[in-house]
């Protein structure tokens, strides 16, 4: 206006009139809000415990940033819903590929959630164990849980160590608990070291199996049959039912010979049907029995004060072994070392001395 | 004689004739020489290698001592023995108390030693795990081994951790062999953690077991009967023999559901009994089998460069663990923390976390 009455020359520009703002500046604060990094710890917390599935998932994603800021805030988020956290019962699901792992999970996972029960579905699977492909695949083949209400279903972290994953999981856990949720199934594969992992951070242990004790075994370490609590051979339909039958009845009598186990809980053998949904209440029923049994004899709650104890303790005995061989003057002698004893010109104890030796001035320098 | 001649007072006192010394001189040199602290490195490894059973002892005895010279002393005989060992078979043997380990390594080791085999037989048993009465009974027990001019048999050492018990027992081992010895028992008992150590220090391994499996398994760790190379069933004579006829066929169909091992070889059921004799020499054969087989596809050779680099980095994480627990400013705060964790004020990976940044700061101090 003012340059308008100022001078009449061709020069002059008119201002116009003022124009909107490019981005509507609600639209922004909204998106702000829900941005991760925006939350405070008090936001994050308040939200999952008043149940928000949203505000879990933005829990969880910051349990799994690198970022030590993310890292810092997730912190202070776990230590105010601890408080809340213990009341879920945590069940490990493992199987080799070709099982049939996610129907069943979808199958035993509808059981539950139509008992008006609240079911988070955790996975660890460090990266190395499988591909980044499988991570959506395996909630888009869960068809029916994945819209449940009363489901939550939170695909693996795409990367990392199994300590890494191993803590992550746990601390989701926590989140999920303090969320409200009533069962939280961990499922991994079961090929790899993470079955140890699993096994320490549930209540109960879940072996699927297929009939037929063959080549279906190859995949299947050593040891993870002695920490099922119940396992379960699936695919038992159809033509399979009568295999399934005579798999079901020498795995009874194989875990028999078996020492008995801590918990006081004879391990059981079920057959199931994912497809024709037969024999999935009975594993839900079973998985209760196992919880009201070591209850009573108060199994549950001094495993539960174990496995807190025994992850302080990995936790510190992996960030020590980590110190030690991510030393780069330690790599350069250990190559060196492992040769001498390989070619028997060292003993494992004195090369082994050598290399704390040198770890330890080191150190101090 | 120079006091007679000055005076002839009464207070002169006769010098007398010279007496000879109290202890034999040539007794003295005899017995400097028999003492440990006395011989040489070389006369350690020259009296080894020509297989002088006295000087192997004390070489191992040398080795359980924790006097820090010693150890010195120990690590140079071993380094100069190492070239010369590694030739035996290295047979673990574990079972319950009760089961008749004893009795059996005495049959089985004359079975051995009259095929002109020489045979070393050495317990590994942390002191927690034993008595010290048992020690001694060990070897009168084997009244027939103990005075073979073909076997020898080492007492386990009498007080140490499972660390330190599995480093001198792997040590005396490279002793054995070097002195000439074929085979090499590590016997255990079958009740706590040592047969992870002796897994891990073995070619072959071997459970011990009783007819009947009910309450005579209480006793066995979940996780021995996957580790089993070789399943013996003892006692099976006399009223007793059916029993173990039928045990014999349970766990043979049991170990078939288990995964395959590693090593290729399906692991074997055989019964025994010592005090007829009977079976004996079939144990000794299977053992026999099982050295062939997986020195045919490899698996001893790889499973001997395993074991070196697991009791190397064994040691290191031990050693590692030793140096953090063993902090006083770690103990207290890891007591408190501790309680914390526990107590759901704190995560296992939070308290893990302020104990570590205490550990580093403490040792760059």
């Amino acid at each position: 206006m003012e340059e308008r009455n100022k001078s009449k020359s061709a020069l002059t520009v008119n201002s116009g009139i003022p124009q909107p703002p490019q981005v509507n500046p609600n639209a922004l604060t909204h998106i702000r809000k829900n941005k991760k990094d925006k939350l405070s710890v008090s936001d994050y917390v308040e939200g999952i415990l008043s149940g928000n599935i949203s505000i879990l998932s933005q829990g969880i994603t910051l349990i799994e940033s690198s970022l030590p800021k993310h890292h810092i805030i997730a912190q202070q988020v776990i230590e105010q819903c601890l408080p809340h956290a213990g009341k879920s019962v945590r069940v490990g699901i493992t199987g080799v590929p070709g099982v049939g792992k996610s129907t069943f999970i979808e199958a035993l996972g509808v059981q539950i959630t139509s008992q008006g029960k609240k079911l988070a579905v955790l996975a660890i699977d460090p990266s190395s164990e499988r591909s980044k492909g499988s991570i959506l695949g395996d909630k888009t083949r869960m068809e029916v849980l994945s819209v449940d209400p009363n489901a939550y279903i939170r695909p693996s972290p795409s990367a990392g160590s199994l300590g890494g994953v191993a803590r992550k999981t746990r601390e989701s856990i926590v989140l999920c608990e303090a969320a409200g949720f009533d069962v939280v199934f961990i499922e991994t594969v079961g090929v790899g070291q993470s079955e140890t992992a699993v096994h320490s951070m549930v209540d109960c242990f879940l072996l699927l199996m297929l009939a037929g004790a063959g080549d279906e075994l190859q995949g299947i370490k050593r040891g993870i049959m002695e920490m099922a609590d119940l396992l379960a051979i699936t695919k038992a339909d159809g033509a399979n039912l009568q295999k399934a039958m005579m798999a079901k009845a020498e795995y009874t009598s194989a875990l028999h010979l078996y020492p008995p186990a801590e918990s006081g809980w004879d391990p059981r053998v079920l057959t199931c049907s994912s497809l024709e949904k037969d024999g999935i209440a009975d594993v839900w029923n079973t998985i209760s029995d196992y919880i009201a049994t070591t209850k009573e004899n108060e199994f549950f709650q001094n495993k539960r004060q174990h496995q807190s104890k025994y992850w302080m303790f990995e936790t510190i005995n992996e960030s020590l072994r980590e110190s030690f061989y991510d030393n780069v003057a330690i790599q350069n002698l250990l190559t060196k070392l492992e040769e001498d004893v390989l070619s028997n010109k060292l003993t494992s104890f004195a090369a082994a001395q050598m290399l704390l030796d040198k770890y330890f001035d080191n150190l101090k320098e």
